[in-house]
């Protein structure tokens, strides 16, 4: 399980304010935490309401690799932040995200291979989030062909069906469950399939649980990455589990232990 | 998800002592809370090692149904037993359980017809437990075919394709999801899906995340029943969360309380 850890984001309180007053060590303590908890890789968004995106991207970029030469997520939806940044990543970089409209996605997935990293691309078109699972393997199909043309190898690109949370939507957990078996059962090789964990349990109760239970639901299907929190110990210990009975590794009563040193 | 109480199994050592020394209150006590904790049915086992098996049956069948209506699973692998017990319980009767050899299943199906009863159907013949899910799913077929011809409706017919301890071998977890999800998609209307879950950690360690997670995946794949125990707790939580995210009911804040309290 490709693990890319959430928690570099202005959207939490924490982290808003590091940005604002340049705290590196609060930004740095969560990418060491996180990395000590089972994330492979590490998300970083800047948050809403930041004048300066670009400048603020580059201070947490540079923040965590003095002590992480983790992969960085670079998470924006905008353009010109995307392309000022990713040649300024040291190490491997990954573009978070592209949607699925083939001219868009070019650029991104022409970007990534530039670089040598990887792309996140959206199930999502200038209509919108799909509204079943048809369209979500089709933008999916898509955005292979795009990123394939565009000279990404397919395991650099990472397909999210795009999840609503459950509380909005009954029906989307079931079209991308569905979405993520198509998609890897007719790509050969496959991409790698990934959700933003989280968005399924969005202002629910009992957000642990729901995460957890979805994460191996998806893994069942062929889910092999999330961005989610590595911080939050049993959803860790669920996506061991959901890999253990996938038959990803050979049980130990020590599993849950071995697992996360293999990744050291 | 149907679950069936498997609390009731002369494999535990209280339940053992109280068939011994008929302590009636030790299993309708058991019965009482397994039905008030999210079981919808009760399995009823003598354990091995029991003198008169057909006579300890009779007992506990009626020791229960003085206290509570639900469907019972008579759990012997001792055809005389069945077909001596099977008559004598008011009530909805579960066979538990067939093989699938055709000349067995046959006697079995014609038993639970003729009783208005259900069948566990498990995918082991003469060959024993198959190595890998395609020849489980011939036998669930094999299963379902002989059923029908006994004139057993298939909404009455629970296949098994029989998971083995992830300790023992690690295929088998994933062999089972495969199968479930191509029994599933083959047969129109489908049987249901059972498996007797706990057998997954058996002589594990981290027994309770090993069966949860593993239900929770087997629910993504179709299986709508399982043999478990509904006293945990966390693992009722799972297998009410997996259904809510398979889009089985609406999302309420409450909903892990309205699930418990529908099936009053």
């Amino acid at each position: 399980m490709y693990v890319i850890g959430e928690r570099i984001n202005g959207m939490f309180a924490d982290v808003k304010q590091a940005i604002r007053e340049k705290k590196a060590d609060v930004i740095q303590e969560l990418a060491r935490r996180q990395m000590a908890a089972g994330a492979w890789a590490l998300d970083v968004n800047v948050g809403p309401a930041v004048a300066d995106g670009k400048g603020a991207m580059l201070w947490l970029v540079e923040t965590i690799r003095a002590v992480s030469d983790a992969p960085l997520a670079i998470d924006t939806a905008k353009w010109e932040v995307m392309a000022a940044v990713v040649p300024q990543v040291p190490g491997h970089v990954i573009l978070n995200s592209s949607k699925a409209d083939p001219e868009i996605a070019a650029k991104y997935a022409g970007l990534a291979a530039e670089h040598n990293g990887s792309l996140i691309g959206l199930t999502i078109d200038a209509a919108g989030v799909p509204g079943n699972s048809e369209k979500r393997v089709e933008l999916g199909a898509q955005l292979i062909a795009t990123a394939m043309e565009a000279g990404l190898p397919t395991d650099r690109l990472f397909i999210d069906p795009i999840i609503l949370p459950v509380n909005v939507s009954s029906k989307t957990p079931v079209d991308c469950l569905e979405a993520i078996a198509q998609i890897r059962a007719f790509s050969d090789p496959p991409p790698h399939l990934l959700l933003g964990l989280s968005n399924v349990s969005q202002r629910c109760s009992n957000r642990g649980l729901i995460n957890r239970t979805y994460l191996s639901m998806c893994i069942a299907k062929g889910l092999d990455s999330a961005i989610m929190d590595p911080l939050d110990t049993e959803l860790i210990n669920s996506a061991i589990t959901a890999e253990l009975l996938t038959g990803k590794m050979i049980y130990c009563d020590s599993y849950l232990e071995a697992a996360r040193s293999s990744k050291q």
